[in-house]
């Protein structure tokens, strides 16, 4: 057997998230199926991290373990022939035996796109948050600055009872707003994330661009590390993970020991 | 009673086209019923032409007559707020009182979308055709120039039962190839189109860019007049309406004999 990462994408719109779950289609429990099928042995699929239900990915990742595969061009058209529309494999490389896909990751990289109009995003509904009003994009440039770097995130995050061995500490290292033809995307790119965390500070930037709030109230908001001063959730909709980081060395096969 | 334009966008994936028809979902349908909701009164709508089940527009264009409408913006957010996510009225402007979505046209333009990748297009799946195999823009651009003009496109028609009065002489003005990041439009403009013209071009025009057709058949497959000898309908899900051309004195009220 040999280990392999998986690098996916998928339209979360139809799936009760990544994770596997009873009586629900998810995006794992497709690729285990799939997987099964085509290899006649149950192949466990071990993702770099689970996306909630609605979330997208433009490259998830994950590790499996299958006889060696001769040909991946050919597994890729075999799996995404049987995968639904809205999930595709799109790259399947050998890594090392050592390799995990999520304790291998040293960080992810997140976007949640914003539509700003006054009219209904018809066919990019599925994949933006539409905002009905203006945003002043300054003043959310001005509060993502405040968020950037480490700091306990506790304010941010749906259920902040995380285990005290890690708590809700969390490194933030970018959080950028990047001004697109129609509307902006957040970008937040961090070692980890806690829950809703992405689109907690989505909503409550939104808040700010809307002037419901001050820019300088984010640090009152982390300092009070009590969720109820954020923001909404930003709808599920406009996430996107779009990038899992591996340092170089954990995909490079050839400083395995054999 | 006053006369209304309507322009109206709409992702066509799950309707069975613009036309109202029983039993299915229609997009003239939803417009209808929801504008008799509004106005306690039926509204018959009469669109500029008729999409096919799966086909997209951008700005479909069709006429209402409806009481004196004081504030706009308002009803077209009342009709957004009641039609489904994926049909959204754009403007509505008071056009004279002989103005006729369909007859006052002078034309259409069509984009036919394809992505060429290995990878299936996952997030823009609804709205490309996709071709798995790299296409040759040049042989197609010159397949096109052989196309623009006017012609009889009876080989280029689903069901060439034309009237007689008309025939199936067209003239396409403009048929490009522009080239995309992950693909390429097919941009086609006319005074009118035949039934499935544009989609059997496409078909076509891909066929010549895979190598399979000589670029040079496009005058004999013309001049045969047998839908035979044309490539297939390409499929519903990459074709848009993009716009309805009228000439500006059909559209200015201030010329409107009262």
């Amino acid at each position: 057997m040999q280990r392999y990462l998986l690098t996916i994408a998928y339209d979360g719109t139809d799936f009760a998230g990544w994770q596997r779950q009873p009586g629900v289609e998810t995006i794992q429990a497709w690729l285990e199926t799939v997987l099964a099928r085509i290899f006649g042995q149950p192949v466990p699929v071990h993702g770099a991290g689970r996306t909630d239900a609605g979330v997208h990915a433009l490259r998830q990742r994950a590790h499996v373990c299958l006889p060696p595969v001769v040909d991946a061009g050919k597994l890729i058209r075999s799996l995404n022939c049987l995968l639904p529309d809205s999930i595709a494999v799109r790259s399947i490389e050998p890594v090392p035996e050592n390799f995990h896909a999520r304790f291998s990751a040293i960080g992810k990289r997140y976007v949640y796109r914003c539509r700003v109009s006054r009219q209904p995003p018809v066919h990019d509904r599925r994949f933006v948050h539409w905002v009905k009003v203006p945003l002043d994009l300054e003043r959310m440039r001005q509060a993502a600055c405040l968020l950037e770097g480490e700091h306990d995130f506790a304010a941010f995050a749906t259920n902040p009872g995380y285990p005290r061995t890690r708590g809700t500490v969390r490194r933030l290292s970018r959080l950028r707003l990047i001004r697109r033809s129609r509307g902006y995307d957040l970008m937040a790119q961090g070692e980890g994330f806690l829950y809703n965390m992405v689109r907690t500070i989505a909503g409550t930037l939104i808040d700010v661009g809307r002037g419901r709030r001050e820019p300088t109230g984010m640090t009152e908001i982390l300092e009070s590390r009590d969720r109820n001063n954020a923001g909404m959730n930003a709808p599920a909709c406009g996430l996107f993970l779009v990038r899992v980081l591996y340092p170089p060395t954990a995909l490079d096969r050839s400083q395995e020991v054999r």
